[in-house]
């Protein structure tokens, strides 16, 4: 059967299931990525399951989030995470060296591998001919312990290129055109893969634009394939060793088809609050703007930021206007000076920030009160710059730096020059030493991991017990999300190392006396929660699950779940149950106290038991979802011990 | 009688007074500067006095502080600074041009002037044969609306430089060596004055670093002579027409007389944690480290960040090092990348940040937790990093550079190196945009403020009533400093534009009912406060005067008080009383009410009068120090009311 290049990657990764859409499969993963928002926790749960040394080929901890240091935490995590890559083998980014994505390609990315990253733009070095997808932390500490990836099996489709850009139309023009007609949903169990003759004029680096924001379409992956022009990158690396070709068979087919003609596009951008939101820059021209901001995994490459040099060169930004400029890695950065954009960029008078992810993150760069903020990163929803009524919208450099000119939201095309062509450097800047290699294991054993006064390993899980009584410490209604189990923000995440402090938030937003109920009989046995529909929806954060199971939460019972809060409940030890007979909810008050008996032999039996109330003389008909290898996990206390009993065993 | 510099700048500028040392003088200011962080209050009282349009030949205003946009409150900040300047005639730098002293130094800067800062290493354009002076923003506030700054004729303290700094030495230590000497009080109430003909081989920007560090010393500023090396560097600058020669006279001679002989120095570093605290780069040579920080105003030249791209060029720092690289302005950012030195930074592993003040005042680059990071910085004082626990040593650009490479602090002329030469670029950059000039009053008088909604005009305050009942709300002990009065730091001073939030912490550390107690009594005559010796001592902070009035105190009665806090409780209307028998401190009791009766005609009639304690049948003796002016000020309710009454009629 001739096979796409997603189809091949995945055959060639298949460790358990079949290749049937919408069906569990699990995949071998070859090299995982961390950054430090992440990276903290996950380099816990290694120390947690007693993790010898890496099983990956390879795994990368960057520093690229939390750059800012306002006082000791973030230097502090810097200093954990650098001594934790040693320990377990890992590559490490230090802080200053840039973002994640774009230095993944330039130093490790290889076309045949698979990629595991604890962010969701992982996607982006799809541009490499990899499969590359963004997970929660465990899922990534699991592969970096060698085990396989759980996802269902996504449809391929196929988006035909054909055409080649107009002037003033760049690859994020491509991107947007697939969300302008599918908007923020339209890719949820799909990998995107794209082919074509259009593929010829878009370098390696316009690729990782367009593979970075399938993440915006909520796709699992996106897919280029690896031909002369991911080989020509690899070479301007000193990495042609690395090259191999990977392309769809000549009669390969797609779930699903679409076609872009790259020469019908025209600049595109999306107003706030969503990357979905997008419309021709021409409709919205005129609207006068704070900041044009030029930067991020997004729009990473070198054109990005010579072509906005090229375009203020020898002139000056509006008055007012904050022209932000955030480098993606040291090594690009180098060539931008070398080929004299920094000086044309500075000499129009912006603001040359550390190379990282900086203000694409809210780490910086928060926009004025309600002021129009245009900027080349992949996200606006409301808030996440930083600014609570902000007002972004995303755009391509092209766009950036033109409405920086003229100080209003302006179609590039409009502009009184010709279209700058961007002279290459000769032979880019190679900066080895983006990257600390591992240790050899005889080395890395003798690491002790390096802790601040903010990081706290993660405490150890019991085991599930055969006997439970529950007092239940909460009941609520539908629709609680993730964000008010535990919330996010500059307020909370700093505690993101920190199990015990971070646990004090925990359902801080639903019952501000959760925390010292929980910790008054924290140790006696356990509480029980009862939820209503879709619990545990939005954010994927795995301390939704970690800091309630820290304070004692040992079962959900709800009439059902959010598909990631199910997961994250199951892999850190929390019994996920639903009522057989929703009308039950009703029966079940806050203070009541569940009995569960012959717990352990019931989940292994079936997928249905009953659960009583004490002193009503009620019973409860509840089920669970487990697979048989979840219930092995949910009898060790959760993935850590699970994981821990595997790595032990290996080692005897 | 000859003159030396000193002498004769404040002779060309004095108002009122007589040139001898320890009495009180008023200067004519030529020209102001304010940063961010003490700009928004003055751009406040700026407008609460009514001023029409600045009356000083130069008055610019500086985005450098608060660089860090986490959330909209400094961008919104930045967005009323521009507005202000617009309003009031006044030149503004854009956050991002870089730090205020070297781009003053660097625009504006003219020998013969005087120059009034909010911001303590005003001193450092000392080095370009100016009178240049720190004080409060209310002082720079009045210089901005043409009234006289008062001051203590300061004594002159000549030091007469010798000989020609060895290779490896440079001019930071020149000033370590005067801390050495003479610890952190040395220079109060005197003015230090460099002569001699070892100047002939210190650069002006070499002067910058020696001049701005005087603030350290406690000095009322420094004074270099303006010689052919300012007309030199005026002649780079493009601006060869603003120089004049200004150098003292033959014979003329000093208060105090020091020599240094800077063939003798060798490289010097202050330990933990006072400037003060200078010893010998090589006692303590072989400490490990943290971190490498290279920039801030006091070593902001060419030559300071050349000097460490050529140590580090074609090496690497050390493992785990942070090499932090703050540029001091856009204009030499932009040399320095011309130059390559940016590049061959950037390939050693250095961070490069925005060019600023970033970690100089704790925005950034904040140290691991007790690790030990080595600053070209002017200050090591404890937490100023934003590390609590931070163990901070202050040194040369050579010794930063050299401990980089080697990861532990090292004499730099134990690199196995020679000394490199630096190759000045043929023709600085000169970058007119770095200050946006004023508008013509014309203009000015039609823009408007823009306030974000973090920003509060200051409330207007009343005259001094003729008879007040003041209830004591707290009865304090000795030696309370103004951060117990209102404390600094990330929680506080993002109110700092914002009266009635930032008034929220006032006397917090001391009673934190204070606020309540004074809200539930405000509008009902005011109230009182008792204190012991030294009251007010520390931070000049003006807000420790202004918070309190807004809640209402109209009278601290104390046994003395500290000379800074002292003059802000005049300027801001609060009746400072001492008691004429110390003793009556144990008559009053927290609770009590003060009687002040016929109290307009007491203080102009002489400096001594009675005040009776309500119920107690008691009188107590108190005093005032206010001078006639003072006195003037004190019945219109403050500085502000009294200046706008002058500006008032001046329009008329």
């Amino acid at each position: 059967m001739p096979l796409n290049v997603t189809q091949k990657l995945i055959k060639e990764h298949l460790m358990s299931g079949e290749m049937i859409p919408g069906t569990e499969i699990g995949l071998r993963i070859d090299q995982t990525l961390t950054q430090d928002a992440t990276g903290t926790m996950v380099m816990l749960e290694l120390e947690a399951m007693g993790l010898d040394y890496a099983k990956t080929e390879a795994s990368a901890q960057y520093v690229d989030h939390n750059l800012i240091q306002v006082d000791s935490k973030n230097p502090d995590d810097h200093l954990f995470l650098q001594s934790a890559t040693r320990r377990f083998g890992l590559y490490y980014s230090r802080p200053g060296n840039g973002v994640s994505h774009p230095v993944h390609m330039q130093r490790l990315a290889k076309p045949g591998k698979t990629l595991l990253g604890s962010d969701s733009h992982t996607c982006a070095n799809g541009c490499m001919g990899m499969l590359a997808m963004g997970a929660g932390g465990i899922d990534v500490a699991m592969a970096i312990a060698g085990e396989p990836f759980y996802v269902k099996m996504p449809k391929v489709w196929g988006v035909k290129l054909t055409g080649e850009l107009p002037e003033w139309v760049s690859a994020k023009d491509v991107i947007f055109e697939l969300l302008k007609r599918h908007d923020v949903k339209g890719g949820v169990g799909k990998v995107i893969e794209y082919y074509g003759p259009g593929l010829k004029n878009l370098s390696a680096m316009d690729r990782h634009v367009i593979a970075n924001m399938g993440a915006e379409l909520g796709a699992t992956g996106t897919v280029f394939p690896s031909d002369e022009e991911v080989k020509r990158f690899l070479n301007d690396q000193d990495r042609e060793k690395d090259w191999m070709e990977l392309k769809a068979d000549r009669d390969a087919t797609y779930d699903l088809e679409e076609e872009i003609n790259l020469s019908e596009l025209e600049p595109l951008i999306a107003k706030p609050s969503s990357p979905g939101n997008v419309v021709p820059v021409k409709e919205i021209a005129g609207e006068p703007i704070y900041q044009s901001y030029v930067g991020s995994s997004a729009n990473p490459g070198f054109r990005d930021f010579a072509i906005a040099s090229e375009i203020v060169k020898g002139k000056q930004i509006a008055d007012g206007i904050s022209f932000d400029i955030n480098p993606t890695s040291r090594q690009m950065l180098t060539d931008l000076v070398n080929e004299g954009h920094v000086a044309n960029l500075l000499q129009a008078g912006a603001r040359l920030h550390q190379a990282g992810c900086n203000g694409c993150i809210g780490m910086g760069q928060a926009p004025a009160t309600g002021r129009n903020s245009l900027r080349t990163t992949p996200r606006n929803f409301p808030g996440r710059s930083g600014t609570k009524e902000d007002s972004v919208f995303l755009c391509s450099p092209e766009t950036a730096a033109a409405s920086a000119l003229t100080g209003v939201i302006t179609d590039p095309r409009t502009l009184k020059m010709d279209y700058p062509k961007i002279k290459k450097p000769k032979k880019p800047t190679i900066d080895m030493n983006l990257l600390d290699a591992p240790l050899d294991p005889e080395q890395a054993r003798q690491v002790e991991l390096y802790k601040g006064p903010n990081i706290a390993s993660i405490p150890e899980m019991d085991e599930l017990p055969d006997q439970l009584e529950l007092p239940v410490l909460l009941k609520m209604a539908d629709n609680i999300s993730t964000d008010e189990i535990l919330a996010g923000g500059a307020r909370v995440l700093p505690f993101r190392s920190n199990l015990p402090e971070i646990s004090k938030f925990t359902f801080e937003i639903v019952d501000e006396s959760y925390y010292e109920r929980s910790m008054a009989i924290k140790g006696k046995g356990g509480h029980a929660v009862i939820g209503g529909f879709n619990y545990g929806q939005g954010s994927s954060r795995e301390h939704a699950a970690l800091a309630p199971r820290f304070l004692g939460l040992r079962a959900a019972l709800v009439k059902d779940f959010a598909r990631i809060h199910w997961q994250n409940l199951v892999n850190f030890g929390i019994l996920p149950l639903t009522f057989v007979n929703e009308e039950d909810y009703a029966k079940i008050n806050q203070g009541d106290v569940l009995q569960l008996t012959d717990l352990r032999n019931k989940i292994q039996q079936g997928n249905e038991f009953s659960i009583s109330i004490k002193g009503k003389n009620q019973t409860i008909a509840v089920q669970h979802a487990l697979s048989g290898r979840q219930v092995e996990m949910m009898l060790k206390g959760g993935l850590i011990n699970w994981v821990r009993e595997r790595q032990n065993a290996a080692k005897t």
